[in-house]
């Protein structure tokens, strides 16, 4: 794969999802040469994030070109979403003959739902682990995790690092460290607590509490 | 202030902006108690941004209420809009009431040209340090620079780094980390190049030829 190449590229959007999940890896994708984006609902018409931003999808289900690459992301409302079989039909028909089936956070659920996980090794948010093993993933805990054609990541803002690796992929190395630098992606969090086993028991416990009852998160 | 307190924070929105600008903060604030969460822009009509993605904006110029905390953001499309009056008796009119004046990437320069950063420090994209500066502000490039209740943060992916940052003052030290521990924001970049001291010159020449060409961005 050469940078003169095009690559169509997907971002599944839904109620309830969370924006970063896909403005991180779109932010990557547009930095590159060659790359046409398309964000993909049932409809045109706009859909809520779950930190309660309006976005309008530019291509429906129907409409969609095959893609080379297809991601789904995670969000606090994925679970009204996930088995929705309109959902899982597209993400497994595009998901059939894509280059890269690919996910950022709970977004991994989409994927194995749709029957392209299995027998896979994939990232999901922290939270969600147990969930994503139980059905049928093996679940690596690394930030971005490539299995195969399946590039997954973790949770929200690993969609930066997921992008900027498949950017390698698909573009080349100085392609995608452009985009690194025009993105000035060169992260100084002011906390060391960015996963469970940096954060340890206690702050995850209050975390779990935080999101079970002021975010209203559900994890089945 | 205390976590007790409701801060209300603003995100000005415009057409050429880039996404993850104020998405980044975004997810931050929306993982905090407490926050209410405006999206503004003059019309409830959706903008593009300069990667193409379409946000509808929840409130205007006329109908917001006074803002703790006003962010603006920078995009490659922010040439057309940095010079609007309407746009600027906005920021200028918010910010001198605001706790906290804020911008991430090329969104200082709107808080310059509204009169709001003269003899502060401040940071912008690594693009853009020169422009600033020839507004009468004193540019620092460090990732999130805080002088007073400005706080500015440098290009696109510091967004992320500035919103913690204003968490831990918003709400504590304790929900800010509960904050990164959500949003899994553990950062791996794939290259050491996310800033233009780090790239060096042969790359920075490299990513300004394709910023000006490719995507077209014109720095004055």
């Amino acid at each position: 794969m050469t940078d003169s190449q095009k690559h169509i590229i997907g971002l599944v959007v839904y109620p309830g999802m969370t924006a970063l999940d896909i403005v991180g890896p779109q932010t990557v994708f547009s930095s590159l040469p060659g790359v046409e984006l398309h964000r993909i609902w049932k409809t045109l018409d706009p859909i809520k994030t779950d930190d309660g931003m309006m976005i309008v999808p530019d291509t429906t289900f129907d409409n969609c070109p095959p893609l080379d690459v297809i991601c789904v992301g995670g969000g606090i409302g994925q679970m009204k979403v996930v088995d929705d079989p309109q959902v899982l039909d597209f993400v497994h028909k595009q998901g059939s003959t894509a280059k890269f089936v690919t996910s950022v956070c709970g977004g991994s659920e989409f994927l194995a739902k749709a029957g392209l996980l299995q027998g896979y090794r994939a990232a999901t948010h922290w939270m969600t682990r147990e969930q994503l093993t139980s059905l049928g993933v093996e679940v690596g805990c690394e930030r971005v995790v490539i299995d195969g054609n399946r590039m997954t990541g973790g949770g929200v803002t690993t969609g930066i690092d997921f992008g900027l690796t498949i950017a390698e992929m698909l573009c080349g190395e100085e392609a995608a460290k452009i985009a690194q630098l025009l993105i000035e992606y060169d992260p100084a969090p002011p906390f060391d607590v960015g996963s469970p086993e940096k954060a340890g028991p206690e702050l995850v416990q209050k975390a779990m509490s935080y999101a079970a009852g002021t975010l209203g998160l559900i994890v089945d």
